[in-house]
């Protein structure tokens, strides 16, 4: 249950870590025959079967016994997604009594992004695909801001400025930290919607890593919610 | 993580039992301090401070970032009161696809009550002290009661009643079994509420058997929550 | 926002009630177009068009503003179903301070039913078609069992015990009473799940008579989700 | 339930606004006595009695049964607090489809503050009082760097960048706007935590709002609440 290569991954300057669990795909099973006896110590073929069954027609509950703890540092923008998400328990570094540290998150010149077309079916390309140039201006546009930002971050603070005051001048993409305790049907819900194409790039990062995370501590409830169409049951 | 002897309690007919978990009192330190690089391997005596100081101005998320699972055998009136706690998650026997067994609760004849006073400051006192003879009757009556509607239960079945239709004989006395998994601070909010004395006797020995469990797991934070008032934060 | 005729249905010796309510479709297009200065008064055609989209691709939140409070009275084994739903609020009678009255659910001798198939995909079908006799039987049989489960509990009141311990007699067909408070969407959720071929015929009953009353509530909220196959978004 | 000049208050160039709600102190008695016929029509004094002894003991469901709409526009550190009260609903303005408006929350000279003490017990005075120069100062730098910040915005919109990616540079003291749908009960606990003198400054403003709203629907429970310590029951 100690934090494993597996079970951290870089993204940007941020990162997202499994830092325990307590799931496995025995507890769907468990769960979902609780009755006079029957528990199980190993998964069996039909247990598999049982999974897919629950997951087919929606049965929720039996995916829930079970906890991940992610620990995770990202941009405030997608921290601000992610905590949208209420079946689940945050914890977040306070800029109220700390300073923040000077850590942004600045796209790659292949990473920044034109939208076309209408809401609800929007396409993202790359802007560079155009103009190299303009995707280069954009990369120094944003960095020289987050710089300009910090500096005067830095010169609320020294002015006396509480922190919770001059925080206000910190873009949203300055990074942020938190713990994330979640059971796997919240998680899917989670995995559903920020991996899903329509899904902001950001987040979707940080989702597929925890997708990998997910796959690996319950693997059968994460085939079948893939054979299911990745719908939360 | 695997079950041990001392979380399992036998409670009449019934049982709980510590399914598994995922706690400690580090993880309330580390999910309150999430920050740059701040966390801790273990417990110094500045963050058994911050457990208290947490618990006394009630800041609950901290106690968030765990999970208990456990699986209880009690009767349907027990389980009743049980399932109003919404912050949690629940599996239980279906009588619509099983067949119930035919285990009741009869208290012991020491255990029948009678209530006084009035509503918000009711006392029970058994009934044994003031007339052994109408202790036992009730507990006789009791006990008729399960082995008739039993009797009705099984005739139905036989007459080719579907399950969950002949089940509606059974009285709130029989046992019904299911899984419960919870975090520290629904928990918390559990055992307050409880094991508190105008809580009814039959949940409050459940609830008992749990808090045991629960300190024994999360020995700091249990004892902030007893220093504190036994108050979920 | 007063009790309507149409706002209450009995069922068997039971009822549903719409006790009030703040609900419209208009609410659903001004919180998803929450934006500067942009609600509207009035439904237009392409709001009805974006309560449709919102469902179909399963944006939830935005049918969350909103609010029916029924009162409800049935049966403690379709309570017990209904209260399994967590998104909402539930307060119920209380047998611990107050003596249960005598109204128990018997099923009229044809909707007694038998059960075959196999699970997940049972079919119930009345006794009666089988046999008239063994349909009278039952009902007479829990007709009977009701008295006297009532019976026992008058006695052991009579004895001296306690409401809360002589209610443990009582089967799971008497009635009980309480008020639900939940929004659309998770209103949705629960007809999704009880007014399923599935669902137990017994709240079946109630699911679909709350439908009807959120159907002239909400009507093109209703409509959509009738459109996109009753799932809740 | 249409709103009225008292459901709204300027604060700074946002607001908070009650939309709509469906909320009397008699719904509490009547959720609380739920029972076979026993509702009444209007609050009688046994019933204030009740309502008070409901609020001192911490039974906290008969306060749920209400609703609260409210409309806000606040800047995004303020919302970022209030999004993480997870018993309520929120709909919130995207930046990612929409352009955010160019108006950002700039405290006035008096309001600029200086932290003082340690963690658990700060002090906040206004820096005015020490230096009227420093928060001139910090006042004119906030002000600028709002103005850069947004300059770079349009710039990178002006580029191409797809609007989801260009807010990045925007700060957190920008204003959003979102609908927030809250029970009494969830109300309470926000305005128990957000009206605190541990607060911020910025969202006790909006919490002190609400909470002149909440005492004119529910002048009872409020007053109740306030009796009882301001603690959510």
């Amino acid at each position: 249950m100690s934090e494993q290569p597996d079970f951290y991954q870089d993204i940007n300057d941020g990162f997202i870590r499994l830092d325990a669990y307590m799931a496995d795909d025995l507890s769907v099973v468990n769960s979902a025959r609780v009755s006079f006896g029957q528990d199980t110590d190993a998964l069996r073929d039909k247990d598999i079967g049982l999974i897919n069954y629950l997951m087919r027609w929606r049965h929720g509950t039996p995916f829930e016994h079970n906890a991940f703890r992610f620990h995770v540092k990202c941009p405030i923008f997608v921290a601000r997604e992610w905590f949208r998400h209420r079946i689940g328990s945050f914890n977040e570094f306070s800029a109220r009594y700390s300073e923040m540290p000077s850590t942004f998150y600045t796209p790659r010149v292949e990473d920044i992004r034109q939208q076309r077309g209408k809401q609800g079916n929007y396409e993202y390309t790359p802007i560079f695909e155009t103009s190299e140039n303009d995707a280069r201006e954009a990369r120094r546009a944003i960095s020289d801001a987050n710089e300009r930002a910090y500096g005067t971050y830095l010169y609320l603070l020294q002015l006396g400025v509480a922190k919770e005051q001059a925080r206000l001048v910190l873009p949203v993409n300055i990074f942020t930290e938190f713990y994330w305790t979640v059971n796997a049907r919240s998680l899917m819900n989670f995995l559903e919607l920020r991996t899903a194409p329509a899904a902001q790039q950001e987040i979707r990062e940080y989702a597929l890593a925890a997708e990998t995370m997910f796959a690996e501590v319950m693997p059968y409830t994460y085939k079948a919610w893939v054979t299911n169409g990745r719908i939360c049951p």
